[in-house]
């Protein structure tokens, strides 16, 4: 290409981004304010919308009457958020969970399936499976439709997508989730550690703070980061993993507060949830459980608070409920300690945090492939959903 | 500003910094070089680079003899790399330095004076005056040449350049370092502790992997992050502390380890020098406690190492000598606990790692006044140094 049609082209492709970011927020807007809020002039930014419209990124409607000026009313612009869709698969112990969303983030379905914890590893498969195509079904989506999907699940994944570790699922170590759940969609799709995906939806629509821990605290305890507003998964996908210190004693903590219940409960979450309701009646052995609970997580809290100093922990899991009985234990064990404590808080997105935190790990996706795409390639939604 | 006229000054400026940023890596290069590497047209890229060459951000040079082709000598630009500098101050327990570098990173003047440990603040601050003034007489520079500067110390420091807490200076705790290194420059300082420092040393002259961790090892054990190829300082300075847990023992290692050497010599720095070489003659006392030592290291680095999973760890101050006997024993412990083990590794900076850390923090000072610069303000060596 020689040098001027190269610096147009250049050009062209920033000045479209540009009007896209503006637009993406859902607000449609007149020209006048698509090119005040650009930069761009009225003739440049009229050129680079008109020509986003044809290409299906926008939708331009006329204003209703009461903006009518001038007798003609002006003409709006909206971003076509249903242009695509991403899919978020949350495959845990108990339920398989699969959201679909389209590009601004919205949930345009969701399916959940119960499974059993004991399931083998080719049925739980088959059943993520059998979810995905359920919930594209009911959103009449075909897999051309989802550009981009990403899976949550127990245990460390290593960045290949493959499950290095699972404590929890019986014959999940070893498996190819990424590869399998790939062949599936027809695309590459990204798999993280359920609690990574859960900081990741707490930063997207929980608690906003730039650097956070999520403590998922439940039958087990697992930890994700965001550090400077990215979702933070280590060299090999093993950031978080502050509970492989056998010492810290992470492995059995629910076991050792449910032995506080009474006639020893074979369902470690029903006798959590008997223990905090005993403590919450002052019940000395229960309220002796509820500490020791409270101690075992915060020592190894205080170990990640003290390495990364975040702005903020966000308590989610099973045992979010009884954040009120967790978080002042908690937080006076990290002041004796931390030179600064982080502020505690809850989830806000309970048993949703892996599956939407899914969903904006898949956006990400989207969006990386957007910014990336080399100025000779259309900016069409088809070469977005063609560059996987 | 008419929308026209605002969109070809963002371009303008856009054009700037692409060119600048072409040229930052030192190589002069002809106009055809500088077109193609930009992606510019060759009009473009020439308005551009004769406008920043005005201003005083690039020199022009007729090429050599030896370039010269169809009988006319290409001229030939470079960034000026001195139109601008910035200082790295390293306060230590023992001594002093002061760095000058140009905007190209490359150290113009160094100036270095020994001060004692047991040193009140008051003194050690007008000693550090002292030394900066120095380093700026004997490189012939006054205070207005320096863009940006940036001060490393023991200790934690907040992100307001006060010392929040430090055990080893006398006087410290308290001290409003930014403030008053600040007024002598009469500029904003940035602030920050010596581990971090050296952290963002290696990852600029060292080691350049993505996410490390710094483990100063000596009399005092100490540690800093770069996380995706940023210093991370958390929330309030105090990313790294791991050693405020007193069960890891990091606050008495290295006197456990100079317990072992005969007639427990007062000085920690000789005694542990003794104990390394008695342990590299296998005696089995000596063995022993940099078996301990390690042992001590790793406790605290496991737990750092399991929260953010880096690449690599290395390994520098006082006792980096030792780093054959330490490393290996370091290595296992870790093995036997982390899921994915980083790579261990020297460091290559001795003890200008904190002085180039500092360097390198006020380089990133200046490049962000430069990225960060509006529009509407001239893209020259004067505005960037006012804009502190």
């Amino acid at each position: 290409m020689p040098g001027a049609a190269r610096d147009q082209t250049m050009l062209r492709r920033a000045n479209e981004l540009t009007v896209l970011a503006v637009l993406r927020d859902g607000t449609p807007r007149v020209m006048r304010d698509i090119a005040d809020q650009t930069g761009l002039s009225w003739r440049t930014a009229s050129v680079v919308t008109e020509s986003l419209e044809g290409h299906g990124w926008l939708a331009g409607t006329e204003a209703d009457a009461g903006d009518k000026r001038l007798g003609r009313p002006a003409r709006r612009y909206r971003f076509r958020a249903e242009a695509g869709h991403v899919a978020g698969i949350d495959i845990g112990a108990h339920a398989i969970c699969v959201y679909l969303a389209d590009l601004a983030g919205t949930i345009v379905g969701m399916h959940r399936v119960r499974v059993s914890p004991g399931e083998p590893a080719a049925d739980r498969l088959a059943a993520a499976e059998a979810t995905v195509q359920a919930a594209l079904d009911a959103a009449q989506l075909g897999n051309a439709d989802v550009w981009a999907a990403a899976v949550g699940t127990t245990g460390i994944v290593g960045l290949d997508g493959v499950v290095t570790k699972s404590a929890v699922l019986p014959g999940w170590t070893g498996v190819d989730l990424g590869g399998r759940m790939g062949a599936l969609l027809g695309r590459p799709v990204t798999v993280a550690n359920d609690s990574n995906l859960a900081v990741l939806a707490e930063h997207w629509r929980g608690h906003r703070a730039d650097t956070m821990i999520y403590l998922l605290v439940g039958v087990r305890l697992g930890t994700g980061l965001v550090i400077r507003g990215q979702l933070h998964r280590g060299a090999a996908g093993a950031a978080g993993e502050i509970g492989e210190i056998g010492e810290i004693g992470w492995s059995d903590a629910a076991q050792r507060l449910a032995a506080a219940a009474p006639g020893h409960l074979a369902d470690l979450d029903g006798a959590a949830r008997h223990v905090f309701a005993a403590a919450r009646h002052q019940d000395p052995a229960a309220v002796a459980a509820v500490d020791r609970f409270a101690t075992d997580i915060a020592r190894g809290l205080t170990a990640m608070v003290l390495t990364i100093d975040p702005d903020v922990v966000v308590l989610g899991g099973g045992f979010a409920y009884a954040a009120d009985l967790l978080m002042p234990r908690i937080d006076q064990r990290l002041g004796e300690t931390c030179p600064h404590s982080p502020r505690l808080a809850t989830s806000r997105l309970g048993d949703e945090a892996v599956g939407l935190g899914a969903v904006r790990l898949a956006l990400d996706t989207v969006e990386q492939r957007i910014t990336g795409l080399s100025s000779g390639t259309p900016l069409t939604p088809a070469a977005i959903s063609a560059s996987a």
